[in-house]
């Protein structure tokens, strides 16, 4: 058979490329075409996935990470299409907190994916595809837009530095130092949060908590992004998207005309998924959790309205399964297959996500080809 | 597709033949032709499935249960073959232990049992089969030959009473007003139980504990199933199943001539089991936990073997599997589909096998067939 392996990562257990790795082992082992394509959400692994899917390279670059540090990170470059890739949870992720004072979102920045930018357009990147998720920042993007060149000023007309309490005391902002390269430079930010910059779903209140803020500090921090918000941009309007990454998204949107895609769409466009999925006989699946959420579009879901289409199967291996399989049939996902097979805890289910894949691609293999291997 | 279902109780969530209900309705649902085989073990449900099986008549008949209540409960009659079909667990099950000095093994017996067999004969049985398994009592069988006509008596020639405490007590006992139809009825005993009446392994210590006895009490009880033993049998030698249903295993084999069957052995002679799997294209089958015991031969194993044999697949559907599937495999079951669906409890996941299994089957019937739907 031919294959096209596409499952999302199983947050917390298996990334999405190990996901299709092992699926693409137990067909492979039994004679089958397997195509693997990495899905990626923008988050950490956004990268790694987009690489994987079209043999690119890993570039590695200096940067600050939010805690001030320096550190090597990875991003994708494709050299004749000078793409790069980068994802703002390489230098500003959530694993740089420690809960000190010093990695308090006050005192942060997106500084460091700034950097990455620059590294790419050093190495003469005309296109920058940037995916937003897992940061641990909420800075509005001055970090990254600091970096490219941008001033920010208070009242006294000094200077204000790279860190998430500068936006409460900016008084007014230049671009006159803006790197020139930008210009000549197309941002397409792969995404799947659609938070706004502002508001009870915004970069503050949806958000901040994981971050580092108290309850007694959102409302503050909120009305310090909403200065900001008034005095950069020309428009009040919430913008779905501009809330990711600690609003990030609000600022290459405004300062570098960024355009906002999903995730899924970016990979299923780059990887010709249609295309693929159109060839295959069979079209595998599947995420941690699926619910009745996945039908508002997730990963499983999205393939599943392509496959209807060329009306080609889909199977989807799901780390726990709470829905109605009839409701998944109709948006084309044909079998949900949930790969737990004994009582246990979430926390040993998920060390255990990678055997229980194994298994559970094995016993579908298995069946699926069970009544031709009795035929007599 | 023809198709044999024959899965075991999920114990304390579904009986046998409310699993292979469900499988049956599925696979009919899509037009297949289903042979229900119901398993029974010889405790409770060993009388439903054996009816079912051959669709049999459910005779009622009253007796005295093992609290000394006047109980209502069913037998199992085949009118033409003049066999019944009573079980144990009916008169003597565990069922009625209620935690008081009224129920404690000393004060009960297997009396009602022995009222069932009467109940048998005055319909004109010929052929009694006896299921064991589930009970409360630990008599040895002592109340069942009491009500069948077998007197006790103490030193004093007192005639003994039916309960566990006589046991200890037994000086000589009179087999002269036994019932004289029993000379002509065949016992056969439907048990897994393979625990001889004295020892370890045997009624009081593997079984009494459950049944009621504190450890201080075990000792004891032992030395009195000993005395008895002894006065009653002229060997001393221990015989796999003598100690099921608290040694009613050793009276019906002694004083009835009973010989020992496997509930699964006779499940499978009296459906024509291996017939019926001979001509099925898919045989289902299944048990509540399966692991590495389960290869010793319990329901899925038995009847992966005589699949083996014809090349038939076999798909078992279990609440939990741990083990490994290519053990399974050589013994002829094909794939094991575990039917929990999310991260639960075991009580929750009891709680819920009815629709998962459904789901499961569902599921597993889709793949079945997935490839030929598809094809264009």
């Amino acid at each position: 058979m031919n294959i096209v392996t596409a499952i999302d990562s199983m947050k917390g257990s298996l990334s999405s490329i190990e996901a299709n790795q092992i699926t693409a082992d137990v067909f492979r082992a039994q004679g089958h075409v397997v195509k693997e394509v990495a899905i990626a959400d923008g988050g950490e692994g956004t990268v790694a996935a987009i690489v994987k899917n079209s043999a690119g390279q890993k570039i590695q670059a200096q940067v600050k990470a939010l805690n001030g540090q320096s550190v090597t990170v990875d991003f994708g470059w494709f050299d004749s299409e000078r793409v790069a890739v980068i994802e703002s949870a390489a230098a500003s992720g959530i694993q740089y907190l420690d809960g000190t004072e010093k990695t308090h979102p006050q005192n942060t920045s997106s500084y460091g994916t700034g950097e990455l930018i620059l590294a790419a357009m050093n190495l003469g990147a005309k296109t920058i595809v940037i995916g937003l998720g897992g940061t641990g920042t909420i800075d509005g993007g001055i970090g990254l837009l600091i970096a490219l060149g941008v001033e920010f000023f208070d009242q006294t007309g000094q200077r204000l530095p790279a860190k998430g309490s500068s936006l409460a005391n900016i008084a007014h902002f230049s671009v006159e130092h803006l790197d020139p390269r930008l210009a000549e430079t197309t941002f397409l930010i792969a995404s799947d949060v659609v938070s706004p910059l502002l508001g009870e779903s915004g970069a503050v209140y949806m958000f901040g908590r994981q971050k580092g803020l108290t309850e007694n500090e959102l409302a503050q921090y909120e009305s310090g992004m909403k200065h900001y918000q008034e005095v950069v941009s020309r428009t009040a309007r919430l913008i779905a998207g501009d809330g990711a990454a600690g609003g990030l998204g609000f600022a290459i949107r405004v300062f570098l005309n960024g355009t906002f895609r999903s995730g899924f769409e970016f990979i299923s466009e780059q990887t010709d998924l249609e295309q693929a999925i159109e060839h295959a006989d069979l079209v595998i699946t599947g995420e941690g959790q699926m619910d009745d959420q996945s039908l508002q579009g997730k990963v499983p879901v999205g393939i599943g309205r392509i496959a209807k289409k060329y009306n080609v199967p889909v199977i989807a291996f799901v780390g726990s399964f709470k829905g109605d399989q009839k409701q998944f049939s109709k948006e084309g996902v044909s079998v949900i297959i949930p790969i737990i097979d004994h009582i246990t805890s979430l926390d040993e289910a998920m060390k255990e996500a990678k055997i229980n894949l194994y298994k559970a691609v094995n016993r579908t293999l298995e069946l699926l080809l069970l009544m031709k291997k009795y035929e007599n």
